[in-house]
């Protein structure tokens, strides 16, 4: 055991412990800012990240890891840019024992050195947030500035907080302690005890194609601190931004004196399933993983030798009641349904709208009405397209599309979802939103997610109908997001109390700038753990508690 | 939600804050004495405890709870005492219903209530510790002194332990926050955000024959502070100590104002399997047992719509290289061998000592020097049958007597096992220790648990030979506990090392008062999670963290 920090930890003290603060007050904080502007990050960084971006197009990615000899490149963009990424292989054998090798020096650093280099492996790709912005913009379809914010300042805080919760885990019992016992007319009994945090071994980070920093690297860098090495398995279709993400977490670890290999990408050749070899390997013992319901209950049930952490699919439902801002209220929700063009684990899909209507502050409305209030203000916002696409962004694979097709089918259009040539990328697959009505006995069509631009207006008897619909299907398929529009404070009463019984967080009358849809780190939680949508929170005491053990050694004192 | 905690808050927050510091500093602390003298306890209270045990039996326990109509006895006394107490039956459906029931009034009444609450049944159960104390003596086999500590007072400690634990991370977070977000020119975002303490739902726990208190306080109250109602599934063999818990329990919930099926009792009928049909009811979220390893794993592999905790066997396993104070490691070594006739799930099995003897202070001594050296300290503390029994307690079940059986015939005996007399208890099963002779070559007979008074002294080409023998059993099939002997700084280090490696909990060089099988609360860590033995730890964050999620809405602040 070391018993000096590395200078890191010194170096980014202040900001882990702002973050430890944060953590415990849970109110507005960041440490990387969104906004893109020149006047934050500089008049050439904007230049300078897509030049960087651009530079790995059509060639070998270099990273310097334990590799099989083959390249490999399984990129699509969905903006239709040629990316050609390649990328180096190698066997799920090959990166656990790599990553087997560097686990004792790592481990023995303490949480001290641990969380200083994983804070300047954080600074490291700060600096090069534009770069990675751009990566995620290609890879997931996200418009620029929201790969910016999501996939680079927000993902960054998201691993901040998770570095904090850990790091509070892991000292909240100190390293040696001494115990003093009477006994009876003899000495005391006097014993030295040493606490070690041991990790509990390789670490898995299976990401997702919409997200794929801001969903990876809470789960990364929570297990990375608290001394697991970590295999990261990209995506075959949004592999650059995690290969960006290894590539500088390597270099920092490697700088500080460590073995590199404590982070490895994994990228998957076509019907590789090197994914399933990885997550039952008997040294990979966490497992993090963002996608389908499919796969995650697969990992949940099969990766038993491991820690398994699954933010999987669920049903995000609005329950309208009333409002006193109606206009804001359509716009509020219009934005959610626009923005990366649904494609969020967030965005709504059951709009329960009672169909005699609701009050509003321009008199009662009916559904209809209701519904077309919201469709209008998707339309505002798609109307023009070169405003419209920095919203939507690219409809990411081709499943999405599928689903659009199939929506036209199971109801009648409230609106229908149009194709927008993207002025900037001729191949880009633009899609606006639709909107379907339903009514409330459809269930078997709204009780499973359409993941993409696609919702549902959904006719039902009563708002007290609308909660119970709320409480059967996010109560059976789980949700990440509620949202509750009343006047009333009964109804919102009663519709918290729906939302704590089915584990869902809850927002109430959105009608700002804040939608449902998006969380802050640390302050908001991202998934609950206690519906069928994810089995954990990202980021919270039981997310970290469980990637280390504690073991101790006493002995008597001298 | 209610703001004002319950009066029992206040009442016990002095010891709360105090247990709340005894976690962070791992020190020497303890809330419950244990000590059964009358000068703490006062003059009456053995006799009135050992009167308020004997009026139990014989009759049917007084246990106003939903009942199928049947009343069960399945108790058998290691004493040879007559218990024939019947309990009240009833059917996992029925148990759970009600505990289902009885969950959101417990969860509105918010941490602080649920601590305060939980502390009054602690104080209520110390009130009661004779009581508890014969009825864990006369189940498990335990002399009263033990049964005393660890079944009374210990377990009490533990279960402070897991409440404190459980209090820091429901308060961790406040329960709202503001928050507010600059936004360009305009006025700030402005949210509050409630973060409520959601429970899991239903909790379990089974307990076990040896130890039916302290092994599972713990589980049931850190379900039972973080919001689940608690179904107690007892041994069959060890109904009463949990009944009696059970009682004080729904006796301080009444008075507090809750439903008393918060907690409630599963007695089982012979080849009911009751525990498995709990165990994978839909409503029960949380598992908590201490048993076998074949049934710990299997709820592990099948309980799967719920937290799992268990604690199963292990190889505990000593190392001797060398030593300062030869009879101080023999006494020491032999008291843990013939406590409660090593039937802690702590007890040291495997005694690694190099075929060639070691240095001690008494100069070089032999393989079989050192084994005689163990087996005399046994033989001194079980010579005289009055003070033996005192110690060793009686045997708690066939099974220890098939094993004494059988382990005559896989080694020579460094120790025969004694059938002792019970000068008190005619009908007790009491026997001594039996040490048998192995060679390290025999590894099919050392790597599997011999639950019971049975240790191999097991002769290894070197310490550098027994700690690999340490890495590969322990490696494969846990420990609970490991100890080493060592006047050679770089062995201890190597043993620390080892222990670390496999994840198992070392105890250096005792040749004092604190032995490897006792763990004290609030400092030593129970089990590590880091091996097979367990899967996790009692207590600590992660053992707690996950009993509870967060929920949380937020709306427009005003």
């Amino acid at each position: 055991m070391t018993d000096t920090p590395h200078p890191h930890y010194d170096r980014h003290a202040e900001t882990l412990n702002r973050a430890l603060t944060a953590i415990t007050e849970r109110g507005y904080w960041s440490a990387y800012p969104e906004s893109p502007s020149p006047r934050v990050y500089g008049e050439t960084a904007a230049a300078d990240g897509k030049a960087a971006f651009e530079a790995y197009l059509g060639g070998n990615f270099p990273l310097d890891q334990p590799t099989d000899g083959k390249w490999i490149a399984t990129e699509t963009s969905p903006f239709g840019v040629e990316l050609n990424v390649t990328y180096p292989h190698a066997t799920a054998d090959q990166l656990v024992a790599a990553a087997s090798a560097a686990l004792p020096a790592w481990r023995d650093a303490g949480p001290q050195t641990r969380a200083g280099v994983c804070l300047e492996i954080l600074a490291r790709l700060h600096k090069h947030v534009f770069e990675l912005a751009n990566a995620v913009q290609f890879t997931s379809g996200q418009a620029f500035v929201m790969a910016f914010q999501a996939g680079g300042a927000h993902a960054l805080d998201r691993a901040l907080e998770a570095i904090a919760y850990s790091y509070a885990e892991m000292t909240r019992h100190p390293g040696t302690a001494g115990w003093e016992k009477a006994a009876g007319k003899g000495d005391p009994l006097r014993m030295t005890k040493t606490f070690h945090v041991v990790p509990r071994g390789v670490g898995l980070v299976i990401g997702c194609n919409t997200f794929p920093t801001w969903n990876s690297y809470p789960g990364l860098f929570a297990s990375l601190v608290t001394g697991n090495p970590v295999v990261v398995k990209p995506h075959p279709r949004a592999v650059l931004p995690l290969a960006i993400t290894v590539r500088y977490a390597r270099e920092v670890l490697a700088e500080a004196g460590f073995d590199p290999n404590l982070v490895l990408l994994a990228p998957e050749a076509a019907d590789e399933k090197l994914a399933t070899t990885l997550a039952l390997h008997p040294a990979v013992k966490i497992v993090d993983f963002t996608g389908s319901t499919e796969y995650g209950d697969w990992l949940e049930a099969n990766a038993r030798q491991a820690a398994v952490y699954t933010e999987k699919a669920g049903l995000n439902t609005v329950v309208i009641d009333s409002t006193d801002d109606f206009v804001g209220m359509c716009r509020n929700l219009g934005f959610t349904l626009v923005l990366y063009s649904g494609q969020m684990c967030t965005t709504s899909q059951n709009i329960l709208i009672p169909r005699d209507g609701i009050d509003t502050d321009q008199g009662h409305k009916s559904f209809d009405e209701v519904a077309a209030g919201i469709a209008a203000a998707v339309g505002k916002l798609t109307a023009d397209p070169a405003r419209g696409v920095e919203l939507t962004g690219a409809i990411v694979n081709d499943g999405v599309l599928e689903r659009l097709d199939e929506v036209t089918k199971v109801g009648e259009p409230v609106l229908e979802s149009r194709t927008v040539e993207h002025p900037a990328y001729p191949g880009a697959v633009v899609r606006t939103p639709a909107i379907v009505k339903l009514d409330a006995g459809d269930t078997a069509t709204y009780s499973r997610e359409w993941f993409g631009p696609i919702s549902f207006a959904i006719a039902t008897d009563s708002t007290a109908h609308s909660l119970e619909i709320l409480r059967s299907t996010v109560g059976e398929k789980g949700a990440l997001t509620a949202a509750v529009y009343s006047t009333d404070e009964s109804v919102l009463a009663a519709t918290e109390n729906a939302a704590i019984e089915v584990g869902v967080h809850l927002s109430a009358n959105l009608t700002g700038g804040v939608f449902v849809n998006q969380s802050a780190a640390f302050s908001d939680f991202h998934g609950s753990g206690a519906n069928a949508a994810a089995n954990a929170a990202l980021t919270d005491g039981a997310y970290v508690a469980n990637r280390f053990r504690i073991v101790q050694s006493r002995r008597h004192s001298s």
